[in-house]
């Protein structure tokens, strides 16, 4: 019997939460979605009160949720920012999407983007361009994915692998070399 | 027509978020009830997973939300810690705590502590003692409250007179000067 998990990744930010949606199927993996979730325009005067932007980031994963169905959900651990006002509003994000997981009584795993990537790359410290020629590969896309879609669907497939590194993933066909592929 | 308006303060944490419900009717105020949910005992062997704390943020509230039936809730703007790692930790379980809010329709208003001191004492570099003390004369409270659910309650009377200082509040009885009872 072949064991199926959907997997929800999110990467989280208070103006974009970037989420992707995989399937494990096996060992394979299936893209089944991805895209963002944005809070505010570009336009400072017209942003949100935080309460009110917090809910959007609840909504939206709540409709991602209700739409994909998955069974876990991964999340990136943020990192620290130099400023701590930011940090601060990057906590409250990240807060707001793992209240969206919980309480739809989903398992949240945490993982941070060293991990990520050196799952997906093989290398820690791989540039952004690295993660999303990944992600694009690893899920037969026909296209690269965005930035944050792209870091979502990562994280998903970090946490389909155990967050192990490349050694697990279904790397057949691509030959890797110092976390390049080659 | 006396109007009467049910506000839940929440002075959030990841360790004790402190909660206290005051309805105000008219220009009285009245206790309704107050304490602390908490996500973990003191050993830190004990501790739980930053998702499955968060859960217990969000399901203490929704409790609170439940049986109190709020109108409106204040929430105190916590400050940039010096440590970002605490910063970080801090601002994910305001997250939640805002979650709960906005998940179950209700504003959202915030407020600095130097505002929420200011409107409680009259003083906002005031001690938390000031602080818990004032609390307890404005609610006629038969004993002062722990320092979390104070927080909470003064949070709680700061939204109820709109954020406004000390010339706002219920204070006939009391003499202040330079934001001490004397």
């Amino acid at each position: 019997m072949i064991q199926s998990i959907r997997i929800l990744g999110i990467d989280p930010g208070l103006r974009l939460t970037g989420f992707g949606v995989i399937e494990k199927i096996g060992e394979k993996l299936i893209y089944i979605a991805s895209g963002t979730i944005k809070t505010a325009s570009g336009k400072t005067e017209n942003r949100e009160e935080l309460p009110a932007r917090l809910k959007i980031i609840l909504d939206g994963l709540f409709e991602v949720i209700e739409t994909y169905q998955p069974q876990e959900v991964a999340i990136e651990k943020v990192f620290v920012n130099v400023n701590p006002q930011s940090t601060l509003l990057l906590g409250q994000a990240r807060g707001a999407a793992i209240s969206a997981a919980v309480m739809k009584d989903l398992t949240v795993a945490e993982y941070t983007a060293l991990q990520v990537k050196q799952a997906v790359v093989g290398n820690g410290h791989a540039a952004k361009e690295q993660v999303q020629e990944m992600v694009k590969r690893l899920l037969n896309l026909p296209a690269v994915p965005k930035p944050d879609s792209a870091d979502a669907l990562a994280c998903a497939i970090c946490h389909a692998h155990g967050g192990q590194g490349l050694g697990k993933l279904a790397t057949a066909g691509f030959r890797v070399k110092g976390g390049r592929l080659i």
